[in-house]
């Protein structure tokens, strides 16, 4: 079974980052780019089957490992 | 109009911040977990309203920055 996890800062924390992203792209003439945010994306092999069970072990991951929930959100989607 | 842009690693590609990550859930105690693969985010705040313009432009960007395309291969999905 397949997890994909998505992890993205919370509104309102800076993401030099995404700012980089943006002045380069400003840099290399792209205009009409209003703002940029990067997060990180995650995909998962499971041997578990069961979907719930799946999605409640990712949740797990996220809240203990993946993500640092205090300045960022997560979202998990269970495949196949 | 909204633009979000998956970066990942192409098949075959060593992924060592993957790999991490797959170590420090077993240590965690997670386990069945065949797999990870860390791949980027992001989230493209476009002035443009035309949807194929749009979706154009970042595959533009994709091309010139966002990924590498020797070893990444990305996705685009314009929303709104």
């Amino acid at each position: 079974m397949k997890a994909t996890v998505h992890v993205t800062l919370k509104n309102g924390v800076l993401d030099p980052q995404g700012k980089a992203i943006e002045h380069a792209l400003g840099a290399l003439g792209f205009a009409g780019v209003d703002q940029v945010r990067q997060g990180k994306f995650l995909e998962l092999e499971l041997t578990e089957t069961d979907r719930e069970k799946a999605r409640a072990q990712v949740t797990d991951m996220c809240e203990k490992l993946l993500a640092n929930t205090v300045i960022e959100n997560y979202t998990v989607e269970i495949e196949g």
